[in-house]
């Protein structure tokens, strides 16, 4: 008797957990909580802050309950944390529970709270299906990462021995001198620092136009490659739907009458 | 009677509607409105801000005109308003008749004579294309937007809540701290930012940087979504007309004489 | 008799026209032209500047020669200057004959001088094919300059009436404001610009952030324009090429073989 | 029997060269090195510095035991010098082990350090066909170099002519002149070099929007080149591969059904 009870409700749970009205409500929710990230970092009255943080823990006791109706509602409740968008949920959700008050870890607390906001990429399917598809499209731009990379220690390695005494604080180690060279490569004040090292080292202008050149390049290449890949690809899908779609035209009407002909000459060739 | 010499005049107005030379001087007043516009924003002697104010009473009048014509010489009166550019005419026109010189609405009046260079858009139908492909290029790129706003949101979120104290002129609140980071992801000015930032906070660079990388990926894909469609859809719409071609050619022809064959072979199966 | 010798000092112009030799020395001599330009802007001894101007008397006597012979080496001599490369190359050298010395003239002297650079173009094919397609790249795109050109003016506009007395440097007038948009539209430290109105005009923030936007989205649509265009373009030529390749392949076949089948079952029935 | 030991010794070379194990170790190493490089840029204590040097001849001695097993463990040891990757390789460990101690020759040997970095790109067979490709896309950019390198050359005189007189650190001679224009075009602080010239040269903004326009168009067609060539280049290849495919199916079949029909008559006409 039991176990019925619990399949009803569990096929409440089920129901509910598709029910279109109750995502309208998470997102609804969600966006709160967005809100409410915003509304803190304004200076706001001591009567306002209490009532914020009174929406504060409505909002972690839904994210509570909403997450144990999805886990509820799931068909295959082992499998429930194979998926990372699941298990990013539960996270927040239990982190927002933790009782951090000490000055410490506020800072974590605050930090769970503004990432909250990043729920709804895990909730709304579009978005979701949009972050799996730039993350996947990383990984063919593994290498050309990794040449960059070397580029900027090469040139960071250059700056870091032979600047460092002009500027310090742009080129005082290998790791200042990268973050230099990524500025220098945003064309961020670039001429500030060439024309600061040109005064001691008059040829430093190769420096800075070669690796201008080098990674700008290296970038445009990354780009392309994905422009081309992405274009070959959605060209692919369109033209293998085409092609099914085709088979059952022309061609397939010329063969059909081939086929007829074949086989009068066949009956005739019988009779 | 009457209705006759109504008709009579209608027509005229039709005629006249669509007449090229119509469109010309129309095209010539709102340039001339324009120059005004250009005009008004320099230091002019007295007597030629009278000439000037003469001259737009002037425009104002034709423009009602032009608007009277077009109305009157509309096909389908009562659809008249349904066109978007339409009624942006008529409020242009209607709110420059009004009445406004009084300091605080005076400004207002200023705005609209402005807004009349617009109508350059919804007068030249190449013009009034364009802007109508520009705005349909948009929803495809709603979730990106909503994507990259997300993205800007959160990170917005960190830096109001950690930065404030650093410069409450960039970081102050939520909304500051997101024209900030839009500030960062235009490269201007970014390294002051972050030098700024990593005086108090030494680790800021990684928030300055994964935000430049995540939002120029997201900024990436949300070009590269548009170059692809725009490519695939003129890509299908050149196919679609190529196909109609090609039904007349080659294989139609080889479908005909297959057709020919079997009506041989019928004829002496009977014969 | 004359005319015979005449024509025999034509076939040698024409002759000499299309040397490969002499295209080189013509090459030569422009560079050394550049040379010319280039070492002019430095600090040179009076011996030095002497030398120079014997050579620069040398170059120009040079290009007259040379202008000549390929004035007379031309097969249809009055369609000379119906290419626009050859009344260049004439206006060059004609200018740089006039004896021009006196202050106020020396400038265009000077001009002339830098532009003969520009011969290098004129002379080598492929600059010269690629300075036309890059022309020919241009009209395509004249509705959205035209359309830039009226965002920008309206923009500028209200720039000029709202904040001329924020700025008059900035804003002062159309112009002006027209300038001060351009340098926001390439992010030249747009937020200086931006936060000096917005301690006057707070919400002037709207006013750079949709005109950011809206020139970089009409900026994208060019681009990808262009690039959408080549590759069709493009595609289109290859597409031709191989459409008439593909003729005298398989489909070809099958109508032959479908011809020889009718003619076996004509002569059969003729038989 | 002596030649037979030496045969087995070679075998054993070649072994080691092509197993994965080594690859791993080498790249290790490559890695040690790197980090070398940067652990130097930092101030370190004297006993690290030691064993850094310590760790430095070690690496030096492996790199140079690693090049002596790839030349003779390569098939075609004459050959071995023809690859420009071998080459590098050489030159930078031959190098390593000059003793160059004296201030003056200390800078090879750093720099030489440096580069040791890039024996990740010789070693990475990934990275080197990264590189190769990066290199066989310049030269069809060649004439759009050249292009925009007579545009500069050409404004640069323009501005070492005219305003050197108003900011000598910036137009002085034809050379810095170009810097200046290069840091016009990355949009560098490009308005405050254009407002000083305003001054004297009111009109000068001519100068910089048409150097600006004509640079970023040119700049924009070499882009679109490449991506308009990467992406034909691609599709030529995949249209190639589908084309063989596509001769197995259905057209072949109509063909073979065509040869049977034909066969079929010809039977009959004989039988």
């Amino acid at each position: 008797m039991h176990t019925q009870s619990w399949r009803a409700i569990e096929a409440h749970f089920v129901r509910l957990r598709h029910d279109k009205r109750f995502e309208v409500l998470v997102i609804a929710i969600i966006i709160c909580s967005a809100l409410l990230v915003g509304a803190n970092t304004y200076d706001l009255p001591a009567q306002l802050v209490t009532t914020l943080s009174v929406v504060d823990a409505a909002i972690t006791t839904f994210f509570l309950l909403e997450l144990t109706v999805r886990f509820l509602g799931d068909q295959n409740r082992l499998r429930f944390f194979y998926d990372g968008w699941n298990v990013f949920d539960t996270v927040i959700v239990v982190v927002s529970l933790l009782p951090i008050e000490n000055s410490d870890l506020a800072l974590v607390g605050r930090l769970i709270r503004i990432f909250r906001v990043l729920r709804m990429v895990s909730i709304v399917p579009e978005l979701r299906m949009l972050v799996n598809s730039l993350i996947s499209a990383l990984p063919p731009l593994g290498y050309v990462a990794l040449m960059m990379f070397i580029i900027f220690y090469i040139y960071a390695g250059f700056g870091a021995t032979f600047f460092a005494e002009v500027n310090p604080d742009l080129w005082g180690n290998i790791a200042i001198s990268m973050l230099t060279l990524f500025r220098v490569m945003t064309f961020e004040d670039w001429t500030d620092v060439m024309y600061e090292t040109m005064e001691t080292h008059p040829w430093s202008w190769v420096y800075f136009l070669s690796f201008i050149f080098l990674s700008a390049f290296a970038f445009l290449n990354m780009i392309i490659g994905i422009v081309v890949g992405t274009i070959n690809d959605e060209q692919q899908l369109r033209r293998d739907l085409e092609e099914k779609i085709e088979k059952d035209t022309e061609l397939s009407r010329l063969a059909e009458e081939l086929r007829q002909i074949k086989t009068m000459l066949e009956q005739r060739d019988q009779g």
